[in-house]
C-alpha cells in the first residue's frame, strides 16, 4: 500500500469508525458467538501473496463485529468504563503515525517531556500535593503506565526494594533472602486481584485486611493485623489502599489509614483506577484527603477521563525509589539528558491525554463525570422505588449496586435472563455472601433515557421470566 | 467534538500522517532542542475551557515536532527498527474505534480469538515446532505481550513457580524462601538489560555467561557456570537465550545450549526480538534450530516486520506453566468460555498483525527483511574497502558494527561528529573493550541510495574533523 493509497483507506476507516460509533445503539450490545467461533471463519496460515484492503476490509463486518463485546455502547452496563472520544482517537492516529519508541529522552525528546507536563497538569486538576509534581525539579511526578495493575507492580518492588536496604542497614546479619521471607504485603478484602498478583510476581506475601460494613478498610483494622505480623515476626511494608473498589466502589478511610503506614515505614499505595478521573470535580475531591501520607498514587484516564485506553496515570512523591527499584536507571523518570541501554518502551501515550484535556478543557471532562454520577442516582432512585429490590452499597459515584430482595439464586436467575436477553450488559459482583448485580454507567453517549429503558427491561424481565419466584 | 467533526479532522489527520511519512526524508533525522525544550512551551495546567481542533493541531508543528527524532525517516540508522507499515496504521484507528478491553472471552470473543489464531499463522511463518501453536487444542500457543522484556518477565516468573514446586515436592523440608534464595537465573554477557531486570523483579539472582569471539554463548561455557554453582549449592532454574543480540545481533548456540537445559531441568526462554522476523525467510530459518528444546520463544513484530509497536509475539509450550505462574488464570490463554475477575486488560492488537500479514503476503515480508539484509551487507562492502575502518563482528542480518581501526577515543569523537551533523543518526555499542559504532537498517523506505550517501557522510566527517588523527 502506497501513500495515495492510504489517504483513501485512511479516510475510508475513518468514516467506518464514525459510521461505527453513530449507530452502536442499533448493534446487539452482547455477541451471539460461542467460543471457537473465529477459527473456521479463517484461513489456516498467512497468504503467501497480499491480499487487498477491500478483501480485509470486508472481513471486518463478516469475521470481527459479529464477535465484538460492544463498550462503547449506551446499553452496556457491565465492569467500569472504557474511555472513548474523538480527541483521543485522533492523538492515537497521531501517535502512529510518528511512531516513534519512547524509551530513553534522545530517542524521543517530545514524548519524554509532553508526558511529564501533562501528568502535572492532571495532578493540579485533581488537587495532587506538591511533592507528587514534577515542576519546577521536584522529586516527585508522574508516568503513564499501561494499566493500574502495572502500576501497583511498580510500587510494591519499588517498597520491597527499599524496605529490604533499610532492614538490611538497621540488622546486616540478615540476607536479601531472609528479609523477603519476612515481608508482607497488605490490601482490604475489596481489592482488586491485581494486588495479589503483584505480591506473587514480587515473591512476597500478602495478607487482605477486612472491610468494615461499607466495604472500606479503617485504621483498627490495619493495625490489628500488623501488629499481630510484627509480633511473629514479619515485616509489614507495603499497602495498597483501594479508593473506588470494583466490586462496589468503596473507599478505604486514607486518613486514618495513612498515618499508621507513614509511622510503621510502610509505603502506602493509592490504587483510584475508576474513581480517581472524578477527582477533578470539587465535590468528590474530598474522597482523595489523605493522599498527603501515600508514596504513591495511580487512576485511570482510560477508564473515566475520555483518553482511549491505555493511560494509567502515575505518580510518586519519590522518583528516586523507582529508579532504586529497577537498579538500571529508567531515564523515562529523570530529566538529564542522557541514554542508556535501558529499553523501557512506550508509545506516544501523551498525545491523548493532551489532546482530550485540551479540546474538552476541565468543564467539560467535570460534566462528562457529573452526567455519569447524575444517571446513576437516577438508576438508584428507580431501583428504590420497587420495594422487591434493594441498593447493596452506597451510590457515591457512578456504579449501583442492587439486587432482588431474596436468595442468591434468584438473583443469579435475574442475571442471567438480562444476558441471555443481549439488550443490556451486565456483570456481577459478591458482597460478603451476597450475589449482586453491578449496573455501572460507561458509554460516553449514554443518556436518561437509556438508564430508564434498561430499568423498565430488568423490571419487566423479573415479572415475564421470575414471576414470584422468591 | 462530534461524529461530523471527527469525520473531518480524522480525515485532515490522515492526510497530515500522509504527508509527513512522504516527506520524512526532507526532515532533520535528529531534533536540536535541549532537555527541557517543551515545558516553556506550553501552558502550566489544563485550560478550564475547550480549544479547538486547530489550536491543538497548529501545536504538533510548533510544539511536538521540534522534538521529535524521526525513527522513520531513511536516515535513522540507530537502536533497532521500529516497525510502520499503513495497513497496521490503518488496524490501529480499527482498534480504537472499537476499543474494546480484552481481559477475558466474554469482554471481546473477537479480540481474545483472533490473537490466538493469528499467532498460529505467525508461528508457521517461522515453522515454529507444532508444540507451540494453539490449534487443535494443543497444549501450547501464542498471545501478544507489549515487548520482550515483558516476555522474558512473564517466562521466568513461569520458571520460577514451576521450580519452586518441583524442588518442595522432592525436598518438602525447604520453605519457598529457601528455595527462592538458592534460585539462579542465566544470561549471555551480551543480553538485553531487560533480562537481568526480570530477575530483579522476581527476587532471584542472575549470573552472566561467557559469550566466545563471535559473541554467543556455547554449550560449555553454561555447563562450566552449571557445574560450579550447583556444587556450591545453587538451584540453576532459567537461561535466556538470545538471538540477535542487542550490541551485534549475534546467535547463541541452541543446538548445544538446548539440550543442557533439558536435562538439568532449566526453563529456556529464547529472546529474538530483533532477529525472530528473518526467519520467515527460508535461508535464515537455520538460526532457530534448536528451538524445539526451548519452552518458551519470543520476538518482536513491532520491530522488524511491519507491525506498529506494541506487537510482542511470545510462543509458550505449556500455556498452564503461565497460568500456574499466576495462580489466578489468565483467561487471554485459555480457550474456555469463563469469566473471572483477572483484569489482564489488553488492545485488539492481533488486528494490525492481521491487516499486515494479509496486505503485504508472506513473499512481501520477506522482500522487506531481505532488502533490509542486503542494504546492511552493501553498507559491510562499502566500510571493508576502506583500510582505515574494520568490520567488528559478522554481518549476518541488517546491522553492520563497525569502527575505525584506532583508539576508542578516536571513534567517540567520530561518533560524536555524526550527531552533532544530524544528517543520519546512529547509536554505538561496546563489544569487550571496544567502542564500536552500530549501523543499523531501520526505515521501511530506506534505500540503496540512502546507505551510500551515509556511507559518504561518514566517510567525509572522518576526513574533515577528525583528519590524521589515529
Amino acid at each position: 500500500m502506497d501513500t495515495a493509497e492510504f489517504r483513501k483507506r485512511g479516510k475510508e476507516m475513518v468514516d467506518y469508525i464514525a459510521d461505527y460509533l453513530e449507530t452502536i445503539d442499533k448493534r446487539q450490545v452482547f455477541p451471539d458467538v460461542e467460543p471457537g467461533y473465529l477459527r473456521p471463519l479463517i484461513a489456516d496460515c498467512a497468504p503467501q501473496d497480499p491480499e487487498s484492503f477491500e478483501d480485509v476490509f470486508k472481513d471486518i463486518e463478516k469475521i470481527i463485529m459479529p464477535g465484538v463485546t460492544h463498550w462503547h455502547s449506551p446499553y452496556f452496563f457491565a465492569y467500569f468504563p472504557a474511555a472513548s472520544s474523538f480527541p483521543a482517537l485522533l492523538a492515537d492516529m497521531l501517535c502512529g503515525g510518528i511512531g516513534c519508541v519512547g524509551f530513553s529522552w534522545a530517542a524521543s525528546p517530545a514524548c519524554t517531556e509532553l508526558e511529564t507536563v501533562v501528568l502535572d497538569w492532571l495532578g493540579k486538576m485533581i488537587n495532587l500535593p506538591e511533592e507528587f509534581l514534577a515542576e519546577k525539579d521536584g522529586q516527585g511526578g508522574g508516568v503513564i503506565q499501561g494499566s493500574a495493575s502495572e502500576a501497583t507492580l511498580i510500587s510494591l518492588l519499588a517498597a520491597r526494594t527499599k524496605t529490604i536496604r533499610r532492614v538490611q542497614s538497621e540488622k546486616p546479619e540478615l540476607t536479601e533472602a531472609d528479609i523477603m521471607g519476612r515481608l508482607v504485603a497488605y490490601a482490604s478484602d475489596q481489592a482488586h486481584t491485581s494486588v495479589e498478583r503483584a505480591a506473587l510476581i514480587g515473591g512476597v506475601k500478602i495478607k487482605n485486611v477486612s472491610s468494615d460494613d461499607a466495604f472500606s478498610v479503617c485504621g483498627s483494622a490495619l493495625k490489628k493485623v500488623l501488629d499481630e505480623d510484627k509480633a511473629s515476626g514479619l515485616i509489614p511494608f507495603f499497602f495498597c489502599a483501594t479508593l473506588g473498589t470494583t466490586p462496589c466502589c468503596s473507599f478505604d478511610k486514607l486518613l486514618e489509614l495513612g498515618p499508621i503506614c507513614n509511622k510503621e515505614n510502610i509505603w502506602m499505595h493509592i490504587d483510584a483506577a475508576y474513581a480517581g478521573s472524578a477527582f477533578i470535580c470539587p465535590e468528590f475531591r474530598h474522597l482523595l484527603n489523605g493522599v498527603e501520607f501515600a508514596d504513591s498514587f495511580n487512576f485511570n484516564p482510560h477508564k473515566w477521563l475520555l483518553v482511549n485506553f491505555d493511560c494509567s496515570a502515575m505518580w510518586v512523591k519519590k522518583r528516586s525509589d523507582l529508579i532504586g527499584a529497577f537498579k538500571l536507571e529508567p531515564l523515562y523518570l529523570q530529566h538529564h539528558h542522557q541514554d542508556s541501554g535501558n529499553f523501557i518502551i512506550k508509545r506516544f501515550r501523551s498525545l491523548k491525554l493532551w489532546f482530550v484535556l485540551r479540546m474538552y478543557g476541565v468543564t467539560g471532562l467535570q460534566e462528562h463525570i457529573r452526567k455519569h454520577v447524575r444517571l446513576s442516582h437516577q438508576f438508584e432512585h428507580l431501583v428504590r422505588q420497587d420495594e422487591r429490590f434493594e441498593i447493596c452499597a452506597e451510590v457515591i459515584l457512578g456504579l449501583v449496586c442492587f439486587r432482588l430482595k431474596g436468595s442468591n439464586e434468584l438473583n443469579e436467575a435475574l442475571l442471567k435472563s438480562i444476558n441471555e436477553a443481549k439488550k443490556i450488559h451486565l456483570v456481577p459482583c459478591h458482597l460478603r455472601e451476597k450475589f449482586v448485580l453491578r449496573f455501572a454507567i460507561c458509554s460516553r453517549t449514554v443518556e436518561s433515557t437509556h438508564v430508564k429503558s434498561a430499568w423498565q427491561h430488568i423490571s419487566q424481565l423479573k415479572e415475564s421470566k421470575l414471576g414470584n419466584i422468591q
